[in-house]
């Protein structure tokens, strides 16, 4: 049976129209004015909706093993959340769990293929380096991963060293890949973090106080210069601080070929709030920084110095001791509360996947900060451009996946971890009210969400082969 | 009867993916895979075809006075040559010879409406500025113009005061126009054009050292400053100076609603050419610059400081003694020999509209300083969205207007005055190997040129009344 | 009878030394440790003490006729405050009364050299341009006169077009003469001035509101521009703008010789002190700014920027209707009351020449914001050397003037109108406390100012004939 | 007895004037027009010449061992050369040969005190950190020694850890000292010279494509982001990328308290000298660039960026296998042909100590690209300043050092080895002509050079303790 969505209000990275939507199968087959139907064509009347391409989330954590307990979403809880809030398409993180690459790669996919309720792909972590892997990365490419992570932070753990994420560099120049920089200074946090704790400082915000902006914003300036020389693209995630915006706005002025993301978290909140009781409910990393970067990272976000908004969602109970109804059972996952006695402790990471299209679209659009245009650029047009999606996710176009979401621009809610579905029991936005929320979600032509209606199922999600990569 | 172009490469400003474009009547109806067609549904077969929205051309000057002469295309030649350029939409500029505005677009409307084409729309000069213009100003959003256009150079003649730019500045805000500005110092250029004559300095490259750059810079710079003081949005024209597109960047990255746009001749060519013994066709206003200035422009185009290209057209015949073939009859104009003795003669302006989407494809696309989105959006898609056209013009959307261009991307031709179609007896680009070039193009549903076959019309060309303008 | 001052604290623009000055006559003959003296030396301790080189304020207006009244310091009772401040030369504005520029400086000449009781000099204001002033303006180098004052402002009375700005500019080039400008937006000010008053805003703040930034800053890349088209080199005096001293940065750092100055009162005041009840107090043009622009002028200081500090000194009685006691004799001049009802009747203008160095001194020394060597630099040895006084003037070396002050840097006072010296009924500084004053001023050798004590007389002041101009 | 200097030319950091100058012992005792002398009094007339602060070179390397030879020019010989080029004192890096510091310090001093010639003190090298090192560091400044020196390169070597250097910069904070630091990324270095000789690249001019710009430009941005997180001053020693000095330049607009060091050698060589047939001679660490970076270096020069020029003197012979004649003796050290086969053994460095002053003078105070003034504070009064020697050195004042130079502005020379006095047997600057060479030199009132006769000696030159270290 064809699907007929009627004269939405459709947004794209660059268009705004009214047309109706034809979809045949899992593809969109047509976009025009009064298509005409048959008696088996389903209508769905959308005048006065919002149409958008389904939402992208290129930096999810799902299931990740950290700290002697695990991100309490897995491939189905945060698949379903991430569906409620919109989105349509996630890309994990793969660690290097095992030295063999592919071992890793086929461990994941296990792991997700019963899962996943909407579609995937994964990035690869490099977080050792040997002669062996560089001659394994490029065989990732044949599995459809285009995408490698390397840290410049963590000593001993998953940093790389710079000579050695020169060659990844290169390496992935070679092969069509892109690299993602996780980019702090490693060896002074890991230096502070020991003082702070030799002096007691215990407490949340010393997970900020030891992760310092300049180190990061230095990282950036680096990992820039390391591409440079090797003339490779070059990809930075949760990007967070004004200085290391302001390195790769004029990177990309003097023309390299140097992208950025950051995450909802990094456009609303400070390391003041590490301070309040529950500060460790915003414990991730990097950690929150400054009013000063707030504003920054809306102008680069708005300039388009950032070209993603994804989310780096890796939550964790802030009370693992107190289970909570998921699904019509009771489930507990330890959490925030192991590092209560040492912030060194605290699981790092929080929910955001279902948040990051609903709190962008009011703080951001409504707010003016963003056009509804720009809105799709950041969240779903310009990450599947640049990780090899494109034109089957991140647009509304006939040939394109018909992933498209049907938002009420009309209706107010208040939003808090009542509405949102993460397996977890906080949401970092309690309290905010929002105008405009996405009420229809459809996945390869088929509704997912309905309002509160979840018909997802677990193993319909499938992955998604990536190809060339594009710089934007 | 409906035309359906069949699986071609369509191209807009974001977007590039095949499919069929269904045209019913004067408008796009349907955009799919595999539409359905009937009897009566003339089918083109695109594929392999680049399919592009009609450009826009938001900077003409068809049949106008100057210096004794007028510009040798008139509204039909010039649309015409537009037309076979693959430019659908053209936006002339009525100049203020009678002090009231509105009966300066009563004698402009007379003079096109005959002759029209393709569709077109006006800007209004304000060359003169007291309390009955400042009256009658918003009167002119009423006629469909929203845009009105000031001289900070050519003093005693077309200059307001920077005291009635910031009054115009003002009243455009408070009426949603925009203000367009050509920005130079008209102070310095008087004096050195007084004193390069006084030396007998009278050749065409003096043109060029008695404009100069740094004055072109700074009168950007302040018309910036008056319109951050007044918070109008600003476009300034035909932009060629790498320190003043510093200052546009500059004004954008602090979030100022600045806009610029540049012309294809100051992209290519500099004051150099000026020397040639046939120097004078290359002279317009402002002159061309520095090898460091074309780069300076491509930057910008790439970096989107500037938003626009657009032409500036103005043709003169180089030898107006000697007559030209067209349509069949000998035509002569009086043109840039009129200064052959004193540079401050020669008629200011060079043919352009028809060259633009050719050139830019082959030497800006085809040489991978922008990419075909990127040229759909500077030539079509935010003209057209800027100056309030926009989704009727510039863009490929169900229910906009069926202007559409075919480009046959593997024909190479030789480029110059035998190939375009100016009423004119030079081309600028005279022996460019071209790659890339039009095929068809379609006015709201008419296909008015096929090959080198014209079907186009005097007359058929629409007057477009335009709404609010845009900030992109 | 020879003067050793014994063991001060040398202070120099680059040097901080202890040694002895010898004074023979109105010279420094020698300096150095343990100089031997005969039974005629006049020994004057300075242990512990500070010893500078007298003051240089390079911008004031004595005795200046404005709005029906006239500035309330003489050429006498000017010069008295600027020595009781530390200050030893000055240099005044000549107004372009009469046409003719030499019978403007011989008036000047007439006015001031009974009166003089330090060491001055003169600008001379351009305020008309014809080929006669053009002519004229290399006889003002032979009288000693090697600076030139243009306005971008004041329309009708003081302004210059940028026509002619640029050729007074390209003469002072060609001779070795330096050009001042006044910058602001003349245009805007005078269209923002008769709105206000037309809806009846004229109490002080509008001074301030019609008078904006924005137009100030523009107005320095004008003239920067112009200066740099010409070859010129430019000095802009009392800068108050962030956005200005950027522009001033960035034209230094392109290698352009480019000067600027700002003055006291822009450092520590802003537009809100309009607002006062008192606020007439504060008018002067440019008016005072934001806070931002009180830190963008102290970081312009500190970085090199600013070469000059000077005052811009041109008092008026607040209330010029209730007289004060000035050697003995009652005296008012009308003032600031002037302009009750009508905020542009107030005169322009505000006392200073003689609270620029102790003012500076404990807060800006004091506060670590500059050293002791910058304070000498900017107050004393760059106006000097800029100017052409250099080195009789501005520094401490044998062979200059023994033009000397000697401070106490212990001593802590309650600085205000009691305190200063000038003709008038208020300070701007009252009750601010300071750490540092004059102890004893000697102008070439003789010793006027001894603590509270006035040995200078009328007419001991020397006109200084000025040679080539220097860029710092 | 007594020397007058009579009537030179008397050259500081900010002053140029004309006096006497009375040498009493070791000091400046007085400076004067017209000082009376005595019958012991021997009188140098300087009538014409120029008289400056002896030159002050901060960064020598005498008599180090290096790649199984040592640089060529012991403490005596080196001191000696650098005499007659006009300099009076010298800093040397002690290397951390022991782990214990003070050790290194016994042996440097023994190494240095029979054979200095001209006054001395040293910097130390941290190349190993632990907390005995961070426990010592202090007890270097009861020694005199107040400066430090990292290193971010030379991997297994010399470097130090990000995060040691920045205990290292913490440590030098709290006790009123001063880090340097060698700022290239080693990682990269250490890839490319690997993959270099595996290819077979072993010419001379692979030591500059291995050690790339742009890892020193990102280095130089890492150190300042640590210094700045430390509250640290920081001084960067031999910069010589355009890119690099932009981060300093930005950061002491920002308000850091980072300085910069740049070397003859950087401001007139390229890599393309490393192309020649005798490329070797050009070898030293960080490489010679391109012209851009140049001309990035001079303006660094003289817009205030770098404060200081030095040499990183380290020579060797060029052909170490023939001996050259050096006082009286056939003397030969192995020098650049150990690396014919391979550039990773040729020894780093080259002659300049003596080359410094004569050929900045020729050719930048020659050439108008700086000021006399900004020659002596850039090689003698900042460096002085900034390292704690200042007044006792750096300038000409009563009470300091007589370390004076006498220059003949007239005298025109052919540079080369025949006239520069390196035990060496090569001159980068051969056959240049320069005009402005020194006279005399006197090292504490003592005239060690009287035009080519040398009357210094072995050990009269004096280590000198330094104090508080002072930024610029």
């Amino acid at each position: 049976m064809d699907i007929l969505i009627k004269s939405g209000n459709i947004i794209t990275a660059s268009e705004t129209y009214t047309a109706d939507i034809l979809i045949e199968g899992e593809k969109i087959s047509a976009i025009g004015k009064g298509l005409q139907t048959n008696a088996n064509t389903k209508i769905i009347d959308a005048e006065g909706m919002n149409v958008l391409p389904g939402g992208v989330d290129v930096h999810t954590h799902f299931d990740l093993p950290m700290f002697g307990t695990v991100s309490s979403d897995d491939h189905y809880t945060g698949h379903k959340a991430a569906a409620y809030g919109g989105t349509t398409t996630v890309i994990d993180f793969i660690p290097q769990d095992e030295h063999e690459l592919l071992k890793n790669v086929e461990t994941w996919h296990k792991k997700v293929a019963e899962k996943a309720a909407i579609d995937y792909s994964f990035h690869m972590n490099i977080t050792t380096f040997d002669d062996q892997i560089a001659h394994e990365i490029p065989n990732l490419k044949r599995e459809g991963i285009n995408s490698l992570k390397v840290f410049t932070a963590y000593n001993d753990r998953l940093r790389l060293t710079d000579g050695e994420i020169y060659q990844v560099l290169r390496i992935a120049k070679d092969n069509g890949m892109l690299v993602m920089v996780h980019a702090e200074n490693g060896d002074v946090i890991e230096l502070l973090v020991k003082e702070a704790l030799a002096k007691g400082n215990t407490s949340p915000e010393w997970h900020a106080y030891t992760r310092p902006a300049s180190g990061a914003s230095e990282s950036v300036n680096r990992v820039i210069s390391l591409a440079e020389q090797t003339g490779a693209p070059l990809y930075i995630v949760h990007m967070n601080t004004k200085g290391g915006v302001d390195h790769v706005r004029n990177a990309r002025l003097s023309g390299l070929p140097i992208m950025g993301e950051t995450c909802p978290q990094y456009l609303f909140f400070t390391a003041e709030d590490l301070k309040k009781e529950d500060g460790a409910k915003w414990i991730c990393s990097p950690p929150m920084r400054l009013k000063a970067d707030n504003e920054g990272m809306w102008k680069a976000v708005s300039d388009g110095t950032m070209q993603v908004i994804a989310t780096d969602h890796c939550p964790f109970f802030y009370d693992g001791t107190k289970p909570i109804n998921y699904e019509g059972k009771e489930i507990a996952i330890p959490g925030k509360e192991l590092g209560k006695e040492d912030f060194t402790k605290i699981p790092n990471g929080l929910p955001a996947v279902g948040d990051r299209l609903l709190i962008l679209w009011s703080f951001g659009v409504g707010s003016g900060r963003i056009t509804p245009n720009k809105f799709v650029q950041l969240t779903s047009t310009d990450p599947a451009k640049i990780f090899g999606l494109y034109p089957k996710k991140g647009t509304i176009l006939p040939g394109s996946d018909a992933d498209i979401t049907i938002w009420d621009p009309e209706k107010e809610i208040n939003y808090g971890v009542a509405y949102s579905q993460h397996r977890t029991d906080y949401n970092l936005f309690e309290g905010w009210n929002l105008k405009g929320v996405v009420d229809k979600v459809f996945l390869r032509g088929k509704l997912i969400v309905d309002g509160s209606v979840w018909s997802g199922k677990r193993g319909m999600g499938k992955f998604i082969f990536r190809n060339d990569i594009v710089v934007v």
